[in-house]
This record gives structure tokens, C-alpha cells and sequence, in this order.
């Protein structure tokens, strides 16, 4: 592996565009200075990973397991110097990233455990069947294979859970691809310290060199020639839909186009019902409040739109939030840049028609974001589109819907979404049972009585959703099903045993749960 | 449903364009007319397959598996004036014909068996652990659902088994998506006689109206209508690279891009190896031939390249080759324009530097394709990257590569394959084993010994391969994992029991396969 862009290289030596990140937290920026890859690198990056990848995708799982869990090893190893640099890359508070860093070891302990158990290869096993007529039957394997070389972009909002050895990296690099990481600008010190880690694991594992690599630059440009380059075969991104929309696009012109699952973030609906408003609006209210503004507003699972059904105890809900907002301290957000952004998009959501304003928190420092909350009656939601338009930062929106006619019209005007959730009792469900399937066929999860900020790693999760929410809504980027983004299945006809990937001989020596008919079994075939 | 293009409705009473089918039986156009399907009939469609698709979506597994059953029946009711059209509509012999319908049925019932045991939703369930620490773990439970309303694009060489009742088509119906159907202009006749299979079997089994429509068009201006249209949420096509790019390109350019899958077709490399050739060189000859010559070599797994390792033995298999392509009765193809491609092409390739022709079949009727098998040696293959252009009828190339270096070259040289054959003894692996890999991670299908004509309809089925055989290497038209390009994943978190899908109840009512932890199982939760 080489550290293509660590400074002191001798690359570094000729002339060459520098970055530095700034520092939400001192509102400066920070003295390290890193390079900006050059094209030629970034060709370079992709010409090795091409080499690695028959080596890598061939090891065995339980080789790639070590490695990914020696990951997570070096990373807790960094100690104090990462928090301490992540907290001045990104000015999230302390408790905040030691969790996202518990988070970020759990996900690569998570893959290691799913693939060393070994049955996510989904194998499927059709004997032969010779006295078929008219025609013999051959015998038929398929099992899931990794794609090549993939591109990783690092997240803004999750500096370590979505970044360099983040839920892309783990579930590539799980699947047996070497992963070309493009760091994200304002997590460039958090990069080189995590891409160390990576570097001691794979060296610890005995892994091969440039399974994983990491490239800078600044804007789109190089995420573009890593897109566009042959030797890419997937990219996975989670980002803002600008970003990921540009990234697609690129994808999908290539000579050959490739896989690209983009998590592009969305409004994530709440519809509150009158029965529960009835029984807990209070403390509902307060619920969403803390989520939506839950670090300044920035988790892409963010509530940005509670549709509620008018009925009693609408006003003292609402009333509890306006309460809740005005004490909700302001929070620092990533940059000057998302902080403007912030404000222009909750000025321009203040001027629509018919919104107006429940309660702004406080006011903080210059980058810090202050609590918002908005309010506007179904007819104006629904002729105006534009209010569907995500607000980065803590920032929602209550619709208010006189009755079940323009709840209806109101979920049905949505765009796909990351989640969508019920806060309900039983009895609401009472005649709305169609409203269950509409709010489903819009999103990736269905959340009932809780917040949809929070996203469990779990293998039944699914990040993702219908567009723009996501660029493919048959995939997930949280869970160990996030693997699936970076595999095809092959199928292997009349191939003699010696021959089979062993995850298909007959005899099954990686004791791994397989597909024979319509079974699921350990057994031999 | 409606037939919103069988002639003799109100609208046929319009002047509108009309459509006929040319018979290269007869090598005139058949009487009938069918009328050309104007966009607001197009929009209808697709209005009213939106409309059923709540219900639709939502019945039980086991109504839409017996819809799929007595579709099957009614296409065998249909009796010999199915198996008559479609001979003066394709010129195909009786007996492909003959089999291509039980094909057809087979497919849909084994979808309805598949739908009917119904573990193809891959529930996964993760139960709550309300004492986590640092905050509980909710309840999260996964399955596939279907997308909505799908375009399917009748293909032009298979008329049953990939057309109006196909397997794309009873793929999307099992998995719960209203169809709507681009009948193929070579197949109105046809197209029309199964369409009204499929309503009756609707009506028999008590479906919605308009859960299958189907609308006639020529050019892709009807497609690309459907593929445009905001209430189409997925598509299928097979067919040439030209129409699907130009599908995929539209779905791609949707303010909202859809999931597009195309299958495209392929070379269909097949590797011969020297002691195979040595041991049974003539009867390899033979079978391939037999293969790429097969139906006038219009099968998208044709062998249309067949790659040799010098060797003793490899004279007296292509001497055999081209004996048996001499004595090869030219059979019809299914049109002029595909006949005079075939000419053109064939003819395109003669003239490329290094190809020498090996020999033709006797010259047939003025839509008859004639066998042709060329030669050309490694380095003015590799020098010439047009000559792995698909050249579709009954076409070879023979490569001749001196040594395992510009073999590999060769196989390095490929772009992605539905198939790749190895012709080959135990033996001729020594040494070879990263030959194995270098054509599995080129296809979706790896046979050993055998003809990659015949796709057989299995769970373990990967048709499909990487670009440009088809758009997106992850799924498969042929076999029961093709629904998976229908349906997308949906984690309910903290459902009550009560508004669960059946298939993620805790006590397993549907008494299928689902994943708790890594294990497979039909036990309650």
C-alpha cells in the first residue's frame, strides 16, 4: 500500500496543489497541509488495485475477516490522537466521536463475523439430473463473486462511520475488492491516522499491498477520474444529492457503465395520528425536536417533515415543540459553507407561502446551527413542490392536515425516502391500514413510535431507499447486507468438484448454509 | 384489462397507423393489422397499472402463483393456432416451437411454485435487545417488495419464452408488479393470442383488471414513451445492444432513474485446450458448430468466438469444423433486416486483416443464414478490438493463440460475457488455474464441457453477465432469482405484530426460510 498522499513523500517535493482543512471548532484552519492527488496517481491507484485483485478476491473469507477485525484493532490503537484530531476536523463533541468510533470498530467487527460465518456468498445448488428428457440437466452452482476494484467516497457528516474505514470500505473490502478511498476535504487528518491503521492491519494480516489506497483532491474532480477510470468497477457515496447526482451521471455515461449506489439523504417523514397525539402529543413533540436538531440537524435520517393529522391535542404537541426549539442550544456545524447554506435555506423555506415560523433556538457562534421550526397547512405544502427540498441542518417543517383526504394527498406527493415513521397508537390504524403501504412504498424503513434518527447495524437494515433518497433502492449501505452492492452472481455449469470455489463442493467444507431447491441447508449435496 | 390494441375497437375506427408482421415463411406480410398504440393510450396504461398496484401488491403469494399456473394452462389452451402464427410469424420449426411453449409454461409455474413456497422475500429478523447498552436495540425485520408498475420489452428471438408471457413478464407478475408489455413488432400475432391467455387467466383467478396490459409500437418511440413515463418504476429488455443502450440511457436520464435491465447478448467466448483437443478435437469441432449454427445462430449464447490453444490435434478439429459447417442446412432468420445484417457483418469481418474464412454452409433461401467459420490468429485479434463485435447469426471466429501467454492476452482483451466455456481435461488446468478466474470474472455463466446454447431455467441460473451483455451484472432474466430485480428490501422497525407482513411475523404463519442471525431457519422468533 502506498500513502500516495501523506506529505514528505517525495512527490510532495515538486510543486503541487495543497489542502488544508478548517477547523469548525478554532474557525481557522489547521496548519497540516496534504496534497492534491494528481491525475496520474490517481491512475496509478487504480492500475494496482487492478493488480491486487485477483490476489485479494481469492483469499479466504476468514483471511479477509482478520484483516477487516486488525482494522478495527489499529484504529482503537490510534487513541486520543484521532478524537483529538477529529474533534478540531469537524467540531463534533468528544462523547459524540468516541461512539461513532465504537460504531465504526463494531461495523468492521460485524463484516468479519458475517463473512467468516461465510454463507453471504448465497450459494445455490441444482444438481444434475441425466435422465431428464428431452434434454439431460446439467448441474448448476451460483454464488455471489466481488466486482473489482472499487471507489469509496467519505461522507461529510460521519467522519468516521462513513469515511475512510467506514460501513463502504468494510463491506467492499468484505467482499474481496480493493477499495480506492477519495478522503473527504474536511477529514484529511482523520484520514491519514485511519489510513495508517489500515496500513499496520493489512500488514499484520499478511494482506497484499495497495488493497487499499486513498486519493485527495478538492471539488469533484478527482472523485470524477475515479469514476471514469476502466478499472473501477463500482463506487459507493454518501453525501449531498448535487454530489451523488454528478458522480451517477459520470457512472453511467462510462463506455462501461458501472454499479453506483449513492445515499443522496432525504426530508424522512413523521406522520403523527390523532390518537396519539390525543394520548402523548407532549412528549412526542419533544421526541422530534431532539431528533430533528439531534448535531445541528446534519444525520441524513434527520426528520425534516412532520405531517400530522389535526385532531386534539394537536396545539399543546405543537406548543411543546415550540417550547423545546426556543431551549434548544445551538450546535456547531461542519463548515462555513453548510452553516451559509443552512441559513439561505431556511430563509428561502420562511418566504414560501403560507409557512411561518413556530420558534428559532438561540443563537450560537458563527458556525453554529440554530434550531428551527416551520409550519404550513397541506393545500400550501402541496402546490408547492420546493418545500419537499432537503434543509441540512435542524431545520422541520410540521404539515398540518385537516383530514385523512389530505394526509393521503400529502404522502402521496412525497419523493422517496431513507425512512418514513408512524408515531401511532393501535386504534389510529383503525380505517388508515392503506396509508401503511403508501408510507412503505416510499421508503427503505418503516419506523413505528420512535425517531428515525439512529441507524441500528443490523443485517435486516436497509439504508437506502426509492430516488432521490438513494441511486438504487435494491441495496442497502448500513447492515451487512451493504455487501451485496459490490457482488454479481456466477454460475458455474457441469464444473468438476476439484474445480468448484469451495463454497460449492458438494461436501460443503465451509459448513455454510446453502440454497438446494427451496431448502435452506448445511447439508452435503 | 383492456386490449387497447386489438383491432376492430372504438379506436381502430380512428385513422391511426397500422401495423403488420412479415412472414419469412411466406416472405410476405401477414393480412392482419394491429393498430400502433397512441401516447395517451400509452399514459392510460400506465394510469391504470398504477392504480391496481395496491391490490395487486398485496395479495397473498399463493393468488398471484395461481394466476401464474393458469396462465400456463391458457397458453396451452390456445392449442395449434398458437404454434401456427408463430411459425409463419417467426419462420421457427414446429418443434422449437412446440418447445419453446413448455418452456414458457414451465417458467410460470416454476415462479408459482417459487412465490407459492414463498421464502423468495429473504425475511431477515433481528429482535430487540431493550437492555443494550449505550442505548437499546430496536426491533428490525426485513423483506423484499415489489417496485410498482414494470416495462417489459418483448425480445425478438425468443417469442414465448422472452415475450408477451416470458419470463421477465412472469418474473415482475410473481414478485407483484402490474406489467405492461412493448409487444415485439415481429410477434403482434402472437402477442395478441397470449394476451388474451393471460385475461383469461386474470379473470379465472380473480385478479384486478389491468394487472397485465400490453401496447404495440414500432421504432423505440413506444418504449422509450413507457421507459419515460414517471409511473414506470423498473424495466426489462432483451435485445441488441443498440435498443437496450438506448432504453437504459432514457431510464438513466428520469429526473427519477429507474432500475433498467437489459440483456444485451454476447460473444460467448469457449476456450479449447490442448489435451482435450488431443483426445477428442473432432468431437469439439463438431459440437460447436452444432451450437453457433443452432436456429440459425440467433441464440444470445451463440458461441461466436472460439478461442484455441495451439496444440497437437487442433488441425484435424477445425478440419472437422469445417466440414461440418459445409454440410450445415442453412436455416430461416427471423427477418430481412436481420438476414441482411447478418450478410453485412459476416461479410465486415471477412474483411478485417488476419481473418481467413475456414468455410460456409450451402447457400439456402433469401432468408436463410448461412454457416460461416473464420480464423484469425491471436495478434490480429488483439490488434483489431471490432472483431469481438456480436455478429448475430450463425457466425464463428476461430483465435489461434501459439502459446498460454497470447491466450491470456486474449481472454484479457474480453469485454463481459452472458457465458464462457472451457473445453478442457483435468490436465489442461495444470498450470491454468488463473485462467479459471481471468474468464469467470468476465460472465455469468462458466461452463466446463459443454455448449453454452441452452439456457437452463434454475435457481442457480445467472443469464446475465458483465457489460455490455447485460446493464447490470447483479441480476439474471433467466431463472427464480430474475424476480429480484423486481423488488427492493423494507426494515420495519418496532412494528406491532398486528401490522407486520405475514412473512415477517413473529410466528412464521407463511412457514417459510428466513435469516435470524447468520442462521437459516422456520422456527418462531
Amino acid at each position: 500500500m502506498k500513502d500516495i498522499t501523506i506529505p514528505g513523500g517525495k512527490d510532495a517535493e515538486k510543486a503541487r496543489k495543497l489542502m488544508r482543512v478548517f477547523s469548525p471548532l478554532s474557525g481557522t484552519e489547521l496548519e497540516e497541509q496534504y496534497p492534491v492527488s494528481r491525475t496520474e496517481e490517481v491512475q496509478y491507484a487504480v492500475e494496482q488495485a487492478t493488480a491486487v485483485f485477483p490476489v485479494f478476491s481469492t483469499m479466504s473469507s476468514s483471511q479477509r475477516a482478520d484483516f477487516l477485525a486488525v482494522i478495527g484493532e489499529e484504529i482503537i490503537a490510534l487513541g486520543d490522537d484521532l478524537i483529538q484530531r477529529a474533534m478540531a476536523e469537524t467540531g463534533l463533541p468528544e462523547a459524540r466521536l468516541i461512539g461513532e468510533r465504537a460504531r465504526t470498530v463494531g461495523q468492521l467487527n460485524q463484516f468479519a463475523a458475517h463473512i467468516r460465518e461465510g454463507s453471504w456468498v448465497d450459494a445455490i445448488l441444482d444438481p444434475a439430473d441425466s435422465d431428464r428428457k428431452p434434454f439431460p440437466k446439467p448441474d448448476l452452482r451460483q454464488m455471489l463473486v466481488p466486482f473489482g476494484p472499487v471507489a469509496i467516497f467519505g461522507a461529510g457528516n460521519f467522519p468516521l462511520a462513513f469515511s475512510t474505514a467506514g460501513g463502504d470500505t468494510a463491506s467492499a473490502l468484505a467482499a474481496g475488492c480493493p477499495v480506492i478511498l477519495k478522503a473527504h476535504e474536511g477529514h484529511l487528518g482523520i484520514n491519514a491516522l485511519v489510513s495508517r491503521a489500515i496500513r499496520l492491519a493489512a500488514k499484520r494480516t499478511g494482506m497484499p499491498d495497495h488493497v487499499f489506497q486513498y486519493v485527495v483532491g478538492d471539488g469533484y474532480i478527482t472523485g470524477l477520474e475515479l469514476v471514469r477510470h476502466p478499472g473501477i468497477k463500482a463506487a459507493g457515496f454518501t453525501g449531498s444529492f448535487t454530489g451523488g447526482k454528478a458522480l451517477l451521471d459520470a457512472a453511467n455515461k462510462r463506455p462501461d457503465p458501472i454499479p453506483f449506489f449513492a445515499e443522496m439523504g432525504s426530508i424522512n417523514p413523521v406522520v403523527v395520528l390523532p390518537d396519539a397525539m390525543a394520548s402523548r402529543g407532549e412528549v412526542i413533540g419533544q421526541q422530534l425536536v431532539w431528533s430533528f436538531t439531534l448535531n445541528a440537524g446534519q444525520f441524513c435520517t434527520n426528520p425534516g417533515l412532520i405531517i400530522v393529522r389535526e385532531g386534539p391535542g394537536m396545539e399543546s404537541m405543537i406548543l411543546a415543540m415550540h417550547e423545546a426549539v426556543l431551549t434548544r442550544q445551538a450546535e456547531l456545524m461542519y463548515g462555513k459553507g453548510i452553516r451559509t447554506n443552512y441559513d439561505t435555506r431556511t430563509r428561502e423555506m420562511l418566504q414560501q407561502k403560507g409557512v411561518t415560523l413556530i420558534g428559532k433556538g438561540p443563537d450560537g457562534g458563527p458556525l453554529d446551527g440554530q434550531a428551527t421550526l416551520a409550519r404550513v397547512n397541506a393545500v400550501d405544502f402541496l402546490i408547492q413542490p420546493e418545500l419537499q427540498h432537503e434543509v441540512f441542518g435542524p431545520f422541520s417543517l410540521i404539515v398540518v392536515c385537516p383530514d385523512d383526504h389530505s394526509l393521503q394527498q400529502v404522502l402521496r406527493s412525497l419523493g422517496g425516502q431513507l425512512t418514513a415513521t408512524l408515531m401511532a397508537e393501535e386504534s389510529d390504524m383503525n380505517g388508515r391500514e392503506a396509508m401503511m403501504s403508501e408510507l412503505m412504498n416510499r421508503c427503505g424503513r418503516l419506523v413505528w413510535n420512535g425517531v428515525p434518527t439512529g441507524v441500528e447495524v443490523s443485517p435486516a437494515m436497509q439504508h437506502g431507499g426509492p430516488w432521490p433518497a438513494s441511486s438504487d433502492s435494491r441495496f442497502t449501505s448500513v447492515g451487512t447486507q451493504a455487501i451485496r452492492r459490490w457482488v454479481r452472481p456466477v454460475s458455474y455449469q457441469n464444473l468438476p468438484e476439484a474445480f468448484l470455489p469451495s463454497a460449492l463442493q458438494s461436501h460443503n467444507p465451509l459448513n455454510i448454509w446453502r440454497r438446494i431447491g427451496e431448502e435452506w441447508t448445511k447439508a452435503h449435496l
